[in-house]
């Protein structure tokens, strides 16, 4: 490639979420970095989109490594969009979302907005890689992570990914021994609900929970993260359950 | 079944649509009906849920049909954690989600908060089904679907679904000539925003976009739609690409 690769850079924790800063200077080793990023901290928004009102985008200079910066008031699917479709109105070599301050491996998956970025992007025929690390922290370190982040992507760059197919890559909190492919690990949560008063007296529920896992296999994502690897993920946004479709033709549906 | 099934409902245009209405009522046929969707709308809001804030619930009495009826300041996938864990404490027999008010077939069904519903309540465990139906309109006919909701919901009820399964079922605008299994067709939406300005004089963006489908097999939602059939694709939540391991575990993540 004769010229730098363009990479999109995006996040659900917001424009000024350190892991975000830590991923925009790590990309900059490899190409050229522009930045589309939520305006406020969108965890946990999936894929969604804002399609009932309108978008506000504002240029941003808090990384001097990326060429082009702009806060959106969307979600990180909504970047993806704008970034590719309206802002650079070509495709990038390359989109990376996070580095997300938490855990999306297993059915986390679900609920990431960072992932919801990554998939998004798949689906613009951008490949594409959501990076994670198992640290809620503001505070988190990226720096163990940096020269798995920098051979994942450059392996993207140089591999391409095939259409409908994405990766989803986890670090653990500390010191990382590798890089491990595998599989999503079937596990769920067990919510439980705080119920408490507001200032006001008025009830309200908090979302809380407790993380399962019944999956013993060696080759899931929560795995090689317990044993201090990276997981990497490829997942793909075909949910078709195909090998269930000939079952279900045989239900009767006209009874 | 001694005693009639119980069937959580929710969706994402929120407790007053008249797709809830709707489908309140054809479950009331088929068991008790409980409701628990979200108090405004919130389309394409896919699989998000709320971490960073407190959600209120309140009790309400919109559908006669229903037992027991709550809305919640929430997403639609909240709406199913709190109702399988906090009203219910149970697992219900069923959880339907819709009838949604514009469709979710092929591509969409990634940022559909009525499916992220039907998802959360596989994850659950619950048996699932997410209806839609293509027609936007809050004034939308769903009298030709009926027959059809009533003979999937039962079906589900009464075969279960696998693990990790659920179904996402989508209907014609009008006239349902019958019911066709299908997979997810191959499509994505060629992004357009307009750019305005607001009272205020300052810009605005606003998501639009054009409907690309290229898949022209007669396998898929898409097609089994176009031709006057409800559409049945049952869908997974690992998505895990298994085809796609070997091929990355070649890749060489130590250069």
């Amino acid at each position: 490639m004769d010229e730098r690769p363009l990479i999109l850079v995006t996040n659900d924790d917001g424009i000024n979420a350190p892991g975000l800063k830590n991923l925009v200077n790590m990309m900059y080793k490899v190409g050229d970095v522009v930045v589309v990023a939520p305006d406020s901290p969108k965890s946990a928004t999936s894929q969604s989109i804002t399609i009932n009102s309108p978008l506000y985008v504002s240029r941003c200079y808090n990384h001097s490594s990326a060429k082009l910066e702009y806060q959106l008031s969307g979600t990180p699917a909504d970047c993806i969009k704008f970034g590719v479709n309206e802002l650079l109105k070509k495709k990038p070599d390359l989109c990376v979302s996070g580095i997300n301050h938490g855990s999306n491996s297993s059915i986390n998956v679900l609920y990431s907005g960072t992932v919801g970025a990554a998939i998004e992007a798949g689906i613009q025929g951008v490949p594409a890689i959501g990076f994670s690390v198992h640290d809620y922290s503001w505070d988190a370190k990226f720096d163990h992570m940096e020269k798995f982040i920098l051979s994942i992507s450059i392996n993207v760059i140089k591999n391409k990914l095939p259409n409908n197919i994405v990766l989803n890559v986890n670090f653990p909190k500390s010191e990382t021994k590798g890089v491990k492919v595998c599989r999503q690990a079937n596990t769920h949560w067990e919510e439980k609900f705080w119920k408490r008063e507001n200032p006001m007296g008025k009830e309200y529920y908090w979302l809380t929970g407790d993380f399962i896992n019944n999956d013993i296999s060696d080759e899931t994502d929560e795995y090689a993260l317990k044993k201090g690897y990276a997981s990497i993920v490829p997942i793909k946004f075909d949910l078709t359950a195909k090998d269930y479709i000939q079952e279900l033709k045989k239900w009767d549906f006209n009874g």
